[in-house]
């Protein structure tokens, strides 16, 4: 079993007048947290927010990019070709950093939001546009892919991926994640227990399989209405398991 | 008369699958752009289009951020607060540089666009506040403001801030600049008389009055439907009276 | 003492992912209701909840139509001219019809949203772009406008006009409500005082005075936390008063 | 050979200071016209001159809904539910009607645009949502889908479906139509071959197969650059082939 891991965060999810997700809590309980960036959620008063929050909680910053979709939350699939999915994160990125650098703050990892995401772990043309985009214009930011054949096969190149397990969604036979548009409240304790799953190389999927994955990072969805108490079922559940909390960077490099 | 100046043009500012301006014909006429960033114009594509159109044509680049209005196309006055015009301006700038950053181009500077730039011109508190945020977050990188007295306030505290005249601008008497929702075509060698105007220290009002007026750059509007020749006339006019272009960190700092 | 009054609730404010607002529990509570049409807040899914709602409650239906501004939810001014403000209006009143023809429920009047309401209650051309554009296009649709002069001077043209008061927010001297861009709660019984001073005839402004006010329907605004208990109150208070609530159409029209 | 047919334009597709086809030089060219509604392309000013050229022109008036993507013209795929795409139909319908009826227009047709248009062509359920939330709202508007077996079935049971057919697109053998994200000018006499083509039952496909098209209409794109060329020489050669144009109403019912 793995005794390393950073546990991520997607958050900074309200837009203007609208609140999404309870970021003072959620934010300090985790090694890293992803920051919508405006497209999908996210605004520039709301990054300038979250941003504070990471760097007084000591959580490591990265960006949330997404599809161009407010209405749909960035979880309805786009066809977006490889270029403009680069373009678009990079985009985002840059956005979040300028924000970020008010406040003396690194932004350290990029990770595609909801459907931006899946169309890069199903689709290698798209994650591969976008690793190179970041190795270019902004090299030793960490890209952030659910861990898979897709990230495996870009990290084998050199590439600085990250690989991603997720404790609060389920998986289907192929190791894919099951997206919720709406996600409910789960049980925190399922969630701490498939977290320790994913250090121990392998989760159940809805069919009751047995779904190897090998990840450096831990996601839990900000949105989701007991984030707050699933982040903390997780960290309680590691600190039994003598599982340290640590930023992506500092995980990945112990791999390497 | 002043013999050195920058020549500032407004481009970049298709969207998707609409297109304005002759950006390839404009850019390199001038010694700066101000590429549009995704608010009021400009799309991801288009603004990696105009950063290759001035690298190639050696034209150095500037972020031109916007309301968050496409339909008016930034020029309706919004109410927003110094705050959040800052933000505005700093997301858009730090999106715009890393795409920038994906082709080794350095954004040297900040534009606000229509109706933001007026609001800066007019109310210090908004000025101020973008220029505290980029002295904070951006050291170094100049941000241009209409040539007058909330410009010079800033630029005597030591702020890099860049004063603006326009060629193909009506003023008012109080020197204000009157702006044009729809531009038209204007006869190109008056838009170059009004240049040269600016570079001896006067440009003359809508009712015949002379207002002074104290610039380091000069700016055309890149979606006015004569731009490239307008640009032309002016560098034409120019070269004939011995004035000579350079990019507007030069200009500025020639007068240190 | 006036005894037959509308009271109007703003809602159907959610935007995709983000709710904002109890509508289940307001809606049923008051006489009228005004949806948001998309362009502030509100999506075609919420505007078809906020619908049946309102069919389901014996509510009448108008629609809410906003500035273009999701990130500012519509409560920034914005400088629109008289014509696209009417056009503004009319396109998002049709949107809402299309789909309330879906339940077989009338579209029965119209009200601007936040900033552009203020514009159309301080701007006489604005309003009567808006009237004039509804008496041809939609005749027989009421217009809510701020109890005041540009109202009471479209009123006396024979436009069909409501002059609406507000329960919930603060007046000045001018008869001017206080917009606040995000709403605390505010002690119910408090709101249910001044809208009696409303059927009385006068509110009494922040510092003290009292101003005039002739309304025809009173409003509560649906992103207060404490909106439902706002509504129950007035509610409680009118019965206790004898005063009877009914839609705008037959409030107006008893005073004809 | 059929010798009925309506020849149906997409228009009104300017947005803002965006301007995209001759609306001026196609409206009166073509029998029917499809109107941008603003989700894709159109802003209520761009709308209503499209209404304005269109009764002047005789032209019968349709809406032209699309995807929430500006940046995308609406040609990108996005995963929109049935309910989602009925929904985004009628609202976007509706707020043409609204603006139509200020000049007594009425908005007798709606086609989905560009990637809503292939859903509804590929996916029956969200054809089929349409078309039911349109004989639920607004009984007697005429729906155009793509000819092919969805339209069909919504034909046989009874829906007011109009069956269209493109003289400016290439087929494929499986009588798909290929979108061109950034259409550009074709030979007008090529597009008024396939439009003969049509009417002749059958249109050739890029590998050279005779694909069976039975329709009832026939598009010409606006915003191709040479559109007013295409739609002249197709009236040219309908004059020549006797073949008589009337809005797709009269055409449909010809039929039944």
């Amino acid at each position: 079993m793995r005794t390393l891991i950073d546990l991520n965060a997607d958050a900074g999810e309200s837009f203007g007048r609208w609140r999404l997700g309870d970021d003072a809590g959620l934010i300090p309980l985790v090694s890293s947290v992803n920051v919508a960036c405006g497209w999908h959620g996210g605004d520039p008063a709301t990054m300038r927010r979250s941003v504070q929050l990471a760097r007084d909680g000591g959580t490591s910053v990265g960006a949330h990019p997404g599809f161009p979709d407010l209405a749909g939350f960035g979880r309805r699939a786009m066809a977006m070709s490889p270029q403009d999915a680069a373009d678009a994160c990079l985009y985002q990125f840059g956005a979040l950093r300028a924000i970020a650098d008010l406040h003396g703050v690194e932004v350290a990892h990029v990770k595609p939001h909801g459907a931006l995401y899946g169309l890069a772990a199903r689709d290698a043309a798209v994650a591969e546009a976008i690793v190179e985009a970041f190795a270019t214009a902004a090299p030793g930011v960490l890209v952030v892919l659910l861990a898979g054949p897709v990230a495996e096969g870009l990290a084998e190149r050199g590439f600085p991926v990250v690989r991603e397990a997720f404790a609060d969604l389920d998986y289907d036979d192929d190791g894919h994640i099951i997206i919720e548009p709406d996600p409910q409240a789960k049980p925190p304790q399922q969630c701490a227990e498939q977290a320790v799953a994913v250090l121990r190389g392998a989760v159940t999927s809805t069919s009751g399989r047995q779904v190897e994955v090998d990840a450096d990072t831990i996601c839990v969805h900000g949105d989701r209405p007991n984030a707050v108490a699933v982040a903390q079922a997780i960290r309680d559940r590691f600190a039994t398991e003598g599982v340290t909390l640590a930023p992506m960077a500092e995980v990945a490099s112990s791999r390497r």
